[in-house]
């Protein structure tokens, strides 16, 4: 969580003046994203929140993020709604950066979710799929299994170093995706980082998703995989099966998984923790100087790694059938 | 700026609901405060700023800085008003700390203030000054002369790593104002941090004033000697005569300085200088691992300091008389 950029006095008043939201009354730097600045900022007609995207977005990529949101809201799902400017575009530059306004949702992440949670983010991560179908762009997903090479070569000898043996463990996963990812699974939009902070609640019911700056086009079961890594784990790395079947329940509520995906489910929870291991290592092991930011550890998905080894079907995370 | 603080999921809400602002919406970690953890939340009456009083704030002041809030708000100052519970009290205890939540001020603060500012924000100390006449709880300014000399002890020979010599030039100034502190001036309620982070504009016009936990009972002039070490320098260190005449007329305008005041301007502006100095070195030697704060740099005000020793009296800040 951080606010990485400062801008300039003048600057963010004339930025938010193109969007005929109002005038400017506040701005206040939030604790929220890691990837990119966030204000939440309150002018004449109402709350929004204004992004600046740093540099781990790639700025030719922010016309799918921008173009998903709306599609999505337009279909009903509860996600920030990008403000359109009097010239007709979302994305403007703001302190060197990219930069665009969306709506303000109102809602709590949950630290510690519990099992009706989990079932609530099953269902909404079903609609999320559904009212993404349709959405006629594309974008690869560059953290899937032919990215994970490159992110463990960027790491190096250097992962031993947060834990011993841990470079070996890292390669030998690799090897087993590579020879076997599943293929050809149904896919569309994916949110690709529905943890508990990008999902807010009032009360216990769902109230919107947020952070669709990984969102891509992928198999739609691989999304489902991220969710009961970073759902369904406790602080042990211990796998809660109450959370796993509210969590896959909820999805199917919505959404029915075929054969193919319930077969494939157990690979694409053993290669989405290797994905989350990786990126964490990497920014682990790059902390930049003066950094106002304190990297997630990367042994947290070490760990889950290790129950993902050992399942032998869907059923053991919880799938009914 | 710093949320340091995390509250577990369903403390905040039973907190919010002492205070009969209605149901808890949303709440945001905002960069605001460096001593306290600051939400920004939204409940179904409004938005209001909840703060979490961390280590420094000595909590036994905290009733002083609640029926300060209380009894500027209620002369006209537009500063956060506490909300006060139920039960009578505006503090309360969340996570650990004692805690309390007050209305939010629109506004925003300005990084590079200009002459029109400093007009604002003179005129604006000395309606503080006069809305805190008749306030009946006092507070001993613990971070005036009498405090330099334990602080810089703190620092001890440290101080040389930061600046070679650095020890000795704070040991002199120590020196010099123990010997001839102003005594016996026109004092009162002092804000005694009122720097451009903790004033709210909107356009050109003081919204507002916040982050009382500084203040205490002082010579009033103090106060405008911090202001004037705060708004009037360049980054670079030079002082702004064009500033320093806006932010002494503004002061003025509300409230005339008094002949023992104007004399005592250049001793209170180079004690100033060198209690920032003196609090900022201090706090640099201790960063604590994993901060997420970065400290602000003691040799701005070592830097200040060399102005101030050099000046002959008030009007080279720019008074008229």
């Amino acid at each position: 969580m951080a606010v990485y950029t400062e801008v300039p006095d003048d600057d963010m008043a004339a930025f938010v003046a193109r969007y005929g939201i109002g005038d400017l009354l506040s701005a206040k730097g939030i604790a929220e994203g890691v990837e990119n600045s966030n204000y939440l900022i309150h002018t004449t007609s109402g709350h929004f929140i204004l992004t600046l995207y740093e540099k781990r977005v790639n700025p030719a990529d922010l016309p799918f993020f921008i173009a998903l949101m709306q599609h999505l809201a337009l279909r009903g799902l509860t996600c920030p709604q990008p403000v359109v400017a009097a010239d007709g575009e979302a994305l403007g530059w703001l302190a060197g950066r990219p930069a665009a306004i969306v709506t303000f949702l109102d809602g709590l992440s949950l630290r510690r979710p519990g099992p009706v949670h989990c079932a609530e983010v099953g269902r909404g991560l079903a609609r999320l799929h559904e009212a993404g179908a349709g959405f006629a762009m594309r974008r690869a997903n560059a953290l899937s299994v032919a990215g994970w090479r490159p992110l463990a070569e960027q790491a190096g000898a250097a992962a031993d170093t947060v834990s011993p043996g841990l470079a070996a463990r890292v390669a030998a996963e690799i090897a087993v995706h590579e020879a076997g990812w599943p293929q050809g699974l149904p896919s569309g939009v994916i949110h690709a980082d529905l943890f508990p902070n990008n999902v807010f609640f009032i009360r216990d019911t769902l109230s919107g998703l947020i952070d669709f700056y990984f969102a891509c086009t992928d198999a739609l079961a691989y999304d489902l995989a991220i969710c009961l890594n970073a759902w369904c784990f406790e602080a042990d790395a211990a796998f809660n099966l109450t959370k796993g079947r509210a969590l896959l329940a909820g999805y199917e509520s919505v959404r029915k998984l075929g054969e193919a995906e319930v077969a494939a489910l157990p690979a694409l929870c053993r290669g989405a923790a290797l994905r989350f291991l990786l990126t964490r290592l990497v920014d682990w092991l790059n902390v930049p100087p003066g950094a106002l930011v304190r990297p997630l550890d990367p042994l947290e998905y070490d760990r889950k790694l290790v129950f993902h080894q050992r399942v032998a079907d869907a059923r053991d995370y919880g799938l009914r059938r």
